[in-house]
C-alpha cells in the first residue's frame, strides 16, 4: 500500500517558555522538524509528507528550509485548536486505501525500526501504535488518594501511530472529546482494538528544555 | 529528628549486559553511587550512609574508594535476594525515631531540593516519595488487549522514599510480596496512606547504557 505520514507541529511552543516553538528548536544545528521528516523519508523514500504547521509559523518554516537547504517536498497545512483539530486538518490531504502514519513532530528520534514496523503492522492488521515498558514504579492518583499500581500492566505510547487511511478518516468525524491525547483513543472511541508494537526508548517527544539536551545526545546513538 | 539514608545497591548488573555493575560505571569519571551518596551528604552534612551492596562486591568497592580518594562515611551491609531483602538488611542497622530515606543507588541525579522537601514532608507526615507526572499517553495492556487510560491519574515514582524509622521498620516484618517494586509499597500494604512530594525529572533510574549516557548530560545541569 502506498505510504503517507502526517507531522503533527500544530502547537507554538508555549511550554518551553520561549520565543522558538520546539518543533523549531536545534539538534545538532538543524530545527527538530527537519531531523523528524528526514526520519520518515530515509525509512521510505516514496512516501509523502504532511506538514501539519500553526498557519503563524509558515514564514518562519519558509526561512528555515532555505537556510538549511532543506529540500524534501512535503504538503503543507494549517494547524487546528487541539491536536485533534491538527491531525483531522492532514487528515483531508490524506486519500482512502494508503497506510497513513500520524507523528509527533517533536518526535525525532524515531528509529528506522519503529517506523518500518509500525507501517508494516498497520498495513497487516488495520493499526498499530508503537509503545515501550515503563522502568519505573506507578502510582494511581485520584484527588489526594493513590495507590500502587503494578506497572508491568502499563505502556507508554509514541508514535508514528499507523492506520489503513479509510478507517482513520472514518474515525475521525466523530465528534471531538477532550480524552483524545492520541489518535489510537480515537479509533478505540470508533470501535476498533489497538494493535501495539515495539517502538524505541530513544523516542522520546521533546516538551521541555531537558528533553532538547536529552535529544541532542540520544540522536548520536539512533 | 536524626536522618539516615539506606543506598540500594544489591545488584550486580546483569541488566546491562556489562562485567561493570550499573552502580561502577562512571558518570564524569567517577562512579554512579559515589555521585549518589554525595548527593545526600550535600543536603545534609551530619546524615547517617548505609549501603547495602552486593556481598561479592565489597572488594571492588573498597578498591574504588582508594582510587578516587572517597572518604564519605558510611556503614556497609550486604545485598539480599531481592530489593526487598536488600532494603530490610539495611533496615536493621537504622534506630527508632529517626527519618530514613530508602534510595536506589542507580539515581545519582536525585536533586537537593528533591531530597530536602521528601525528608521534611516524611518528618512531618510519617511518610513522603517524590513523584513526576507522565507527559506521554499510556495504555493499560491485559494479555491481547489493551485500553486507553487518563494519564493525568498516574505518577511515576522515585526515591529517596521516606519514612518514620519506627514505621517502616514494623512494615518490613510483613512477609515478602513479589508485588512491592518499591518501599511506599510495602508501607501501604501495613495499612499507611503514601504521600506524594514533588521529584525531580532528572531523578532517572539508570538501568541501560542509553540512561548512562543521558546522565552524563544530565549531571551537568541539576
Amino acid at each position: 500500500m502506498k505510504k503517507y505520514v502526517i507531522i503533527v507541529a500544530g502547537g507554538s511552543g508555549s511550554r518551553m517558555n520561549s520565543d522558538v516553538p520546539k518543533q523549531f528548536m536545534l539538534i545538532e544545528g538543524k530545527p527538530v522538524l527537519m531531523h523528524t521528516i528526514t526520519r520518515f523519508t530515509a525509512a521510505f523514500p516514496e512516501i509523502t509528507v504532511i506538514l501539519v504547521l500553526a498557519k503563524q509559523l509558515n514564514d518562519e518554516w519558509a526561512t528555515l528550509c532555505k537556510k538549511h537547504d532543506f529540500k524534501i517536498p512535503h504538503q503543507l497545512t494549517d494547524g487546528g485548536e487541539t491536536r485533534y483539530h491538527s491531525v483531522k486538518n492532514g487528515l483531508e490531504l490524506v486519500p482512502d486505501a494508503v497506510v497513513v502514519g500520524i507523528h509527533d513532530a517533536a518526535r525525532p528520534l524515531v528509529s528506522d525500526a519503529t517506523i518500518k514496523n509500525t507501517f508494516a503492522a498497520a498495513e497487516e492488521r488495520g493499526n498499530a501504535t508503537p509503545s515501550v515498558l515503563i522502568s519505573d514504579s506507578l502510582r494511581y492518583v485520584k484527588g489526594v488518594e493513590n495507590t500502587a499500581v503494578d506497572r508491568n500492566h502499563y505502556h507508554i505510547v509514541q508514535t508514528p501511530q499507523c492506520f489503513h487511511s479509510d478507517l482513520i478518516k472514518k474515525a475521525f468525524l466523530k465528534a471531538y472529546k477532550p480524552e483524545f491525547t492520541d489518535d489510537a483513543s480515537v479509533l478505540e472511541a470508533f470501535g476498533e482494538k489497538i494493535n501495539l508494537v515495539e517502538g524505541n526508548r530513544e523516542n522520546i517527544k521533546i516538551t521541555t528544555t531537558m528533553d532538547l539536551v536529552i535529544a541532542e545526545v540520544l540522536v548520536k546513538l539512533i
